[in-house]
């Protein structure tokens, strides 16, 4: 725990530092952490791949750094980065969604960040998609993110080529299957590649149930799709949006804009930025 | 139009009448109005069963009432009512379903109404729990109102008994099976028949999909399910929190309660109520 903080604290000085500016210059911090947080006590709940459980953070740093601190969830406050400075600029509602090595999201709803009752909302990757699917981590089935985040994609690429499929996948990691990515797919797609672009758009499609849910539940203005995967751009895109017409109520979904995210791995820094904003 | 202009100002003579109050004594009027709304201009955007499109019902009002009326969606306005006055009481965000002929929703978030960009938020009904189920009145296929509401229910005890299974249900219809309801099956039930408890049971399943859904993207601290379905009590909710607890992250699960209404048929009427005070 003393090496994250330490960390942490580098960093601050470090971006003083590279501003030219100094530690009695920055007016309050902002961090975005993985896992569900209570933003009203500055605790970090659960950080999975800290192993952290009930950690103060916002107490520790404040002593160490004598400066407003102010927490949130990582996806939580990349949504906060898109909607205030990338993709969702300008909206009421926004739904942003990040499909990487996992498929998170966070809600903006009436320009703030709705976190739920306990610092849990905008866990859209696990919501079920098809019912008998495959496991998830979170220990249920057929979670959107067993579906179609990254180790999803790559399953599927390497299952097609075990099932001898004809497909470029396999020479461009020169015959070693374990190591194709989402990455892999997304680049034997972009060559023309049939079964990567049939696993894309199957990806796109499960993407899009979930879409039509959130458009159904929440009625946003705006769904902005971020993460690693999203780089696949109009071959996942289009099958997504497809999807979601077919499923949303219409007049909610004509009325919705589903864009690409336009910060890329800066939407979590950008966002926590906005967050210490709403301090000063 | 105008006779559902005429049938609502007679009912606001009626009720202050039966208060033994004059028109004089009427502060405001809110109302539940079935399908899209934009509270803001007071229009009912689209209302299915009146086949009304784009009606400037606020303003209709006023002019023939010369009283403040407010508009919301009824399904949001009995969720209003049940946070309010009924199960929600206390909470800080919560989630009401209601299932009947339908399966609707309202999410009262913060201690208000999300009524989404363009008033369609909480509709429940439509997420897509089955990828290739039913066909759903909205286009969809699979819907959980496809798969749970009244009529799904009573479709699914008419197969029973084509298939010749062992069931009271065929006598307690007098042999007419197209005459079997909902509250059949839930009649049914409660004496201990088989057959009826085995569609409530699966009932029960697919509303706790939808329920572990909205624990995943809402976290709500409260889900209050009502609606004539509800009635059903522990038949249908014990699966439906069962299922919702398979399928719901661990740790939001662990923080929800999920309750049945405890306004019942009043929760629109007390939630409109809800509404005019706002205005008072």
């Amino acid at each position: 725990m003393d090496a994250v903080v330490d960390s942490i604290v580098a960093s601050v000085e470090e971006a003083a530092a590279s501003a030219g500016a100094s530690m009695g210059d920055i007016r309050s911090v902002g961090i975005g952490s993985p896992g569900p947080v209570d933003p009203e006590s500055g605790t970090v709940i659960f950080a999975p791949n800290l192993m952290w459980h009930s950690v103060p953070i916002v107490q520790m740093l404040t002593e160490i750094l004598d400066l407003p601190v102010c927490l949130e969830n990582d996806a939580n406050v990349a949504g906060l980065g898109e909607y205030r400075f990338g993709a969702g600029k300008g909206s009421k509602n926004m739904v942003y969604i990040t499909v990487s090595t996992g498929v998170g999201g966070g809600l903006i709803l009436g320009g703030k960040i709705h976190a739920g009752s306990f610092g849990m909302a905008g866990e859209v990757g696990h919501m079920t998609i098809v019912n008998d699917g495959p496991l998830c981590g979170c220990g249920n089935q057929g979670c959107l993110e067993a579906l179609a985040a990254g180790p999803a994609i790559a399953r599927k690429a390497q299952a097609c080529i075990l099932h001898g499929e004809d497909t470029i996948m396999k020479d461009m990691v020169g015959g070693c299957v374990e190591n194709i990515t989402a990455k892999t797919v997304g680049e034997a797609a972009a060559r023309g590649d049939i079964p990567a672009r049939e696993i894309i758009y199957k990806t796109g499609e499960y993407l899009g149930i979930g879409v039509a849910n959130l458009i159904n539940v929440i009625n946003p203005d705006t769904i902005v799709i971020g993460g690693g995967v999203s780089n696949m751009g109009e071959l996942l895109l289009t099958p997504l949006r497809r999807a979601a017409e077919r499923r949303a109520i219409k007049a909610a979904f004509e009325k919705v804009r589903i864009v690409k995210a336009e910060l890329a791995s800066e939407a979590g820094l950008v966002g926590a930025v906005c967050l210490a904003l709403g301090q000063v």
